[in-house]
């Protein structure tokens, strides 16, 4: 297994992706061309062309997996990047065009993927803890499962002096937590998790993350932090 | 058609319905029980006795759905009031007891139906503009369907100087637009929607809302603004 999970894919002040070159360097050595998933954007050619730009400066060729087959696009990819956006939309295509499985079995065979936002969340058992907005409805709410616990990327801390009444974020993740026992790692923006098979670890900017279990209180994540205990995580859903 | 769908329950600085007890008296004229719907929280019990003591001010009574059959208790009900907390799990339990189609019919029928949040969110067609995170796993997104348009309940404006790298509000309803031909009023916190019959007007707080239609600019909408022209709307959801 080879992951690299973004919570975002821009630290603020930075252009795309510019935030963790070195990160996506090590993750697609020796790869020359990335297949992008667009899925969660309406418009997959312009948002392919962003992705394209970005990774030049790496040495990447990029094709979107909207250019032909998508499965067969897939199967035969060096690399995978699933960009962010409504994840809703996200789910429900990569169920519509089969995608599951095929990733799943790429991703055990060592091919590296990356998600975004998203991205992310699909990388997850479920889409459970995603911040978007149910705007289309998938056939269900299970995704890829390469890690057998829950992200929730864009991880915002409660901002003193809000006059928004609705939840925190942190209130969500533990309405969450009421339903499902299942580990949540909330990201914080510019920070991320790596995966190298049985090793996981938190990386990116300083602000960290945030770790959520079940009848444990809420506890801060450093960067560099090693997470791996969370991938024996033995997760329980609501039906 | 008798419908208060307010965008929250508490204005800043108030109490517990305070903001709305005015209109709330309106709608609720000639009621002495109102028949609470907790399914949007954890805690029926706790949530269903937050409400009582919000609603002995106005010399209510409440019973909460959940102390017997829900279904004969709504069936039954004066006026139902359904609280906020998370949409997905209020969707699954209201299907879940077979409440859509005794709320519709009883609503036909005159009986008043005040809704805060996700009690709001699930008087539109669906739930496709809910704020919630999905925590659990709906049969369907389809709601009650009470206005032929979606409310987003919260509403906020993109706050100036934000770092957080997620969609904007707005960005979300837009991409809600992509998909669906489906006009969508935010509610922002304080104001709300008041129905009878072929009359639909925005009431509360200053605030006010803002509309959005495919192909058109976003419009904010004032206190006191005649909305009945949306009642002829005719919804196109993706499928």
């Amino acid at each position: 297994m080879n992951l690299l999970l973004m919570s975002n894919s821009t630290a603020p002040g930075r252009g795309l992706l510019e935030h963790a070159h070195s990160v996506l360097a090590d993750v697609l050595s020796g790869v020359r061309t990335v297949t992008f998933v667009p899925f969660a954007l309406a418009d997959h050619d312009a948002y392919t062309q962003i992705f394209t730009n970005a990774l030049k400066p790496l040495g990447l060729d990029v094709v979107g997996a909207h250019t032909g087959d998508p499965a067969r696009l897939v199967s035969d990819a060096e690399a995978v990047f699933v960009g962010g956006g409504n994840t809703f939309r996200l789910v429900k295509a990569v169920h519509e065009h089969g995608l599951i499985d095929i990733i799943r079995q790429r991703t055990d065979q060592g091919m590296p993927y990356i998600g975004s936002s998203a991205g992310t969340n699909i990388a997850a058992p479920t889409m459970r803890t995603t911040n978007d907005m149910p705007i289309v409805q998938p056939t269900t709410f299970d995704t890829l499962g390469l890690i057998p616990f829950q992200i929730n990327p864009h991880y915002v801390d409660p901002a003193p002096g809000d006059s928004h009444m609705g939840e925190t974020r942190e209130q969500r993740i533990l309405q969450f937590l009421e339903e499902n026992d299942v580990a949540v790692v909330g990201l914080r923006e510019g920070t991320w998790l790596r995966r190298e098979d049985g090793t996981l670890r938190l990386g990116g900017v300083e602000a960290g993350g945030r770790l959520f279990r079940r009848g444990a209180e809420p506890a801060d994540l450093a960067p560099g932090a090693d997470l791996s205990d969370l991938l024996e995580f033995a997760p329980r859903f609501d039906s």
